[in-house]
């Protein structure tokens, strides 16, 4: 049975004000779920219509239907909820590429990014306080479990990068073609907002202008949106690995 | 003033069946709408709060904001509703490469790939029938005016492939290492379904078969998405031409 309290703390989750409070966020999905037990993740509660979990027995709760959908976040709930504690932050230490996002607000975007990184073996992604919450239920949603696999940071990006020594490299529509560019092993590749790309603070920071050239005849060409370009972006600096 | 049975066709145009019958689809938001008048796409009709659009004043209707939302797909209107007429299919000639799609379900995907389309110069996107509709509002909406540069056909892909000369390339899984890979400026790459991949008659035509190697260092690393394993597939064989 689930308590009135249970569920309201939970709901709450939706919101990345209770999130950060209560340091938890939830999972939903067998599949996902299953990925987050097996990793570093430390669960706080685990909430499903049957007992086929590898969890302590002090952590499990069965459910109905009808109280799974009062903590699932969504539309149609996938069997189980299970809620985990955000980790504090690891220390950004690595001698490969690092991406950082400069505010992008898109949860959809956000986890197409943070399964890119996994992906493209790329450690630590560093996100600016502007940026989406990764422990969004839509990112967390959106990354198929390689949100275990990626260590995301929340950070001053500004202070950040002033006080980091290796390359900057950045997006921009009128950026050097990346295809005859150098590009390092070690290194930060930021990208932008997607309205507005990278902010002039941030710019001003960066060494390295990079574009992806466009190959179409019609000058109204809209530009890349920022999951797909850093697709390219990774692919460009990992394939020269 | 808006006719009760123009409310009834323009909101039947949320589906495939009605807009195949009728051959019409809309479109909708300021940006989107002005660069479908500038395009080959043929208006039928235009429905707005204000009249600073460039069009005959017969096809022209100005609306209230409750009008406006009885004939919009979106929860907030964006100021105008426009009709336009779907198009006959282009032949697909092309000395270029060319992009089918084998079953791709997702419009957010879907509208990704067309706007990837547009920027690397991709003249026909041909589809399988089984693909989601270009003409669903939500790729519509997704596309941001780059369908007016793509051509887009469906038709049987098994029976187009089967009499198409030209190299076949598709995206597998365990596909050769594309960065190793050698890439015509002329040829058809195949991407398949989200869940299955491509189909097993479609397998039996394509003679190369790509992979996007990855740089993980777990095993259980997901496959990419199709929007951004396109992404990265077009970059590489255009970077080359």
């Amino acid at each position: 049975m689930l308590t009135k309290n249970e569920i309201k703390l939970i709901a709450s989750l939706g919101q990345k004000k209770q999130r950060l409070k209560h340091r938890l966020f939830t999972v939903e999905g067998k599949k996902t779920v299953a990925e987050f037990l097996k990793s570093h993740f430390k669960l706080h509660h685990l909430y499903a219509l049957s007992d086929d979990y590898i969890c302590p027995r002090e952590k499990f709760s069965l459910v109905t239907e009808a109280e799974l959908k009062k903590i699932s976040a969504l539309t149609t709930p996938q069997q189980v909820v299970a809620v985990f504690e955000i980790p504090n932050a690891n220390e950004i230490v690595s001698d490969k590429l690092i991406l950082a996002l400069d505010a992008v607000r898109d949860p959809g975007n956000l986890g197409t990014i943070i399964r890119l990184c996994d992906w493209f073996g790329i450690e630590h992604l560093v996100c600016s306080e502007t940026t989406v919450d990764c422990y969004n239920p839509k990112v967390v949603q959106a990354t198929m479990g390689s949100l275990t696999r990626v260590n995301v940071s929340y950070l001053n990006l500004e202070e950040f990068l002033k006080t980091s020594t290796v390359q900057k490299f950045g997006a921009f529509m009128d950026g050097t073609n990346i295809y005859e560019s150098t590009l390092p092993k070690q290194g930060i590749l930021i990208m932008g907002n997607e309205a507005n790309g990278i902010s002039t603070e941030i710019e001003a920071l960066i060494e390295n202008r990079l574009g992806i050239p466009h190959f179409s005849a019609h000058q109204e060409t809209e530009s890349l949106n920022v999951a797909t370009a850093t697709a390219i972006l990774l692919s460009e600096f990992k394939r020269r690995d």
